[in-house]
């Protein structure tokens, strides 16, 4: 209990302005890279299965798309002050120049994103390769201007 | 929101051994620590509050709480084989040793945060703080065995 609730007290936040100034620059990278890495896991593997690379599997793309609105909503906060370098970030320094431009990517993700549960839940094979294909335009978008190769 | 955690149960059951073959063991390490990552903040947040160490925020709450069964399925695929060194993982030799326990352990942490969505929808406070409590001893049990300091 004791370690859980020192990682407690270090991680715990609230509003994105408090998150940014409660949670240590280097712990923001670390869990925005965790989310990335995530939810390029479960997006990778409805792309696949968009992509006719692997089988079609609803209840499997059932679960990776109902987990990404949940994933996609998590970063925003840990672009915060301080972040801009350090633990080997991709992220670009652009970011913080643009930072309403940069929001505003990150939000098309998110609502392409959220658009996913249902595309796969409708069963329409069309939909759900549209869907996959605008989130994908989306991440791009902002991964083109905002994230180092 | 309950069929969530039964889904994100269900997932924990998924195809072990072909997530292994098909995921590279530095990805799997990666993507493991990017779970726990993120399965530490949520938690965090609601330990906080459980403890009164931030104030209760129902809405913030059940976002974690809803987040955390979905999150506690993803890691148990990413334990694979040749994932036992690399990547500055924490896991000890001990949980390829003691399979069963292991994956006992993780099933309990994963039945433990799958009761945290209804424990924060209940609006019992008592009830909720039991829950987080019992969860944190889950993860401790865990931990205690498995994780290196």
């Amino acid at each position: 209990m004791k370690n859980v609730a020192i990682a407690a007290l270090a991680l715990a936040a609230t509003a994105l302005p408090v998150v940014a100034q409660s949670i240590k620059p280097e712990d923001q990278i670390h869990l925005r890279q965790s989310t990335m890495a995530l939810i390029g896991y479960n997006f990778g593997s409805l792309a696949a299965m968009a992509q006719d690379k692997k089988p079609f599997n609803k209840e499997e793309a059932q679960r990776n798309a109902d987990i990404l609105p949940m994933l996609a909503a998590l970063p925003k906060p840990f672009f915060g002050e301080g972040t801009e370098t350090g633990g080997n970030t991709k992220a670009k320094p652009e970011i913080w120049k643009n930072l309403p431009d940069f929001t505003s990517k990150l939000e098309k993700m998110q609502h392409e994103v959220g658009k996913l549960p249902e595309a796969v839940r409708s069963g329409d094979m069309a939909a759900f390769k549209k869907q996959v294909s605008d989130t994908a335009k989306a991440c791009k978008s902002c991964h083109d201007d905002y994230r180092a190769k």
